[in-house]
């Protein structure tokens, strides 16, 4: 019977600035196997990376102050949404949509409150600055750790425009194609001319065993899914 | 080490209209578990209820016969795209954005010409009239076979404005609630205020597997999923 297996990595510890993830990842799970896919929330690359802000530390620009009125959002917040984002799209209440240097669009530019030490609410995580650097360093060390070949695909929430809630989604991906550009056709002889993007699915997949813990799983192995390898692939493979 | 896991039901034959799909499930996997989620492809539910039209049997109207000018798209589809849809939202080039009266956005109202028998191409699958009592009527009657309490979710392929190909998700939903709202606060205290998708993300979790064969794998059990048993929730409750 085919089948996938989701495993979440045991015991991750909080992780800090300077963080080794290739390494903890490998100490809790040596036997990763070949051609694993290994789902890692953006919250714990982020951090590993130092990509903190300190709200008390950000003076906002009269386009912040803009963008506070309008969206009823804390000043210094709208200021380093700004900074993190290409373009502001939409201001829906409280919502802040916005577009990514790379292309990609979500809330507040991926900028949370949420799963850091408390002070007071002032410290805020940034997306990693090349979410696709981040997967490729991690899964080149854990090769070489391994003696075999992965893939790494860094996951976050994200929302739909037409559905309620968040779901995984691929910010950054090494050694994985984006893209299934499917079957050409069906067992009936038709064209299907799917492409299934496959690294969001397998982000949602992750997902599933990330949120159902309140202690935080924020490694999930993904064993048994056929994808293509590739080594130049990268998120910007997805985004439209 | 927790764990999720997803199988696919094996040898799942062509399905034809007045097909029992809780009987050809429970056939081939009599072993299913207490709260297994068992994801169904829109397509075979379809083809059991009979959800199937010829085109040559469609008479295209004036307002079809213009969306077929502007999508460059045959107008006897374009007319069953019409009476399939409560409104129609957008062209873009060949692609009909539409909205279901259930208030579900999809394109071409979910009208699908791959995976039939050919016909030269004049056969098309409708979406089941109404997904959530599919669900719950292959629900319950797998629970009547088991004598254990599963849930049932309906997905199919569908897209993401802002990202390309196609993911599952839900159209479809019974015995499991649509949402998770999560766990108001985090392991820092926190409050998080995320709701998870959790149907979505099953859907596409179940698709990998589903996608993965010519021959197609059209029911997936995914075992290991924590979620709330709910029997009132409908797929209402995700859309937007």
């Amino acid at each position: 019977m085919k089948s996938i297996s989701l495993h979440a990595i045991p015991d991750v510890p909080r992780i800090q600035k300077g963080d080794d993830i290739a390494q903890i990842i490998f100490e809790r799970m040596p036997d990763l196997e070949e051609n694993d896919v290994v789902v890692i929330a953006q919250k714990i690359i982020s951090k590993a990376e130092g990509r903190i802000r300190d709200l008390r530390d950000v003076q906002p620009t009269p386009e912040a102050l803009e963008l506070a009125q309008r969206s009823g959002r804390d000043a210094r917040l709208c200021q380093v949404i700004i900074e993190e984002s290409a373009e502001i799209l939409e201001v829906k209440g409280k919502v802040v949509v916005t577009k990514l240097r790379n292309g990609m669009v979500c809330t507040s530019a991926g900028v949370d409150k949420s799963n850091l030490e408390s002070d007071n609410g002032n410290k805020v995580v940034l997306l990693p600055e090349d979410a696709d650097k981040s997967a490729r360093e991690i899964r080149e060390k854990l090769e070489s750790l391994l003696g075999k070949e992965v893939a790494v695909i860094v996951s976050d929430s994200l929302g739909h425009p037409s559905r309620h809630g968040s779901v995984g989604q691929a910010i950054g991906i090494s050694g994985i194609a984006g893209l299934d550009k499917a079957k050409g056709a069906d067992f009936y002889g038709n064209s299907t001319g799917a492409i299934i993007n496959v690294v969001d699915q397998v982000a949602s997949a992750a997902s599933i065993l990330m949120g159902q813990s309140d202690e935080g799983q924020p490694v999930v192995v993904v064993r048994g899914v056929k994808y293509q390898r590739d080594l130049n692939a990268g998120i910007s493979s997805v985004i439209i």
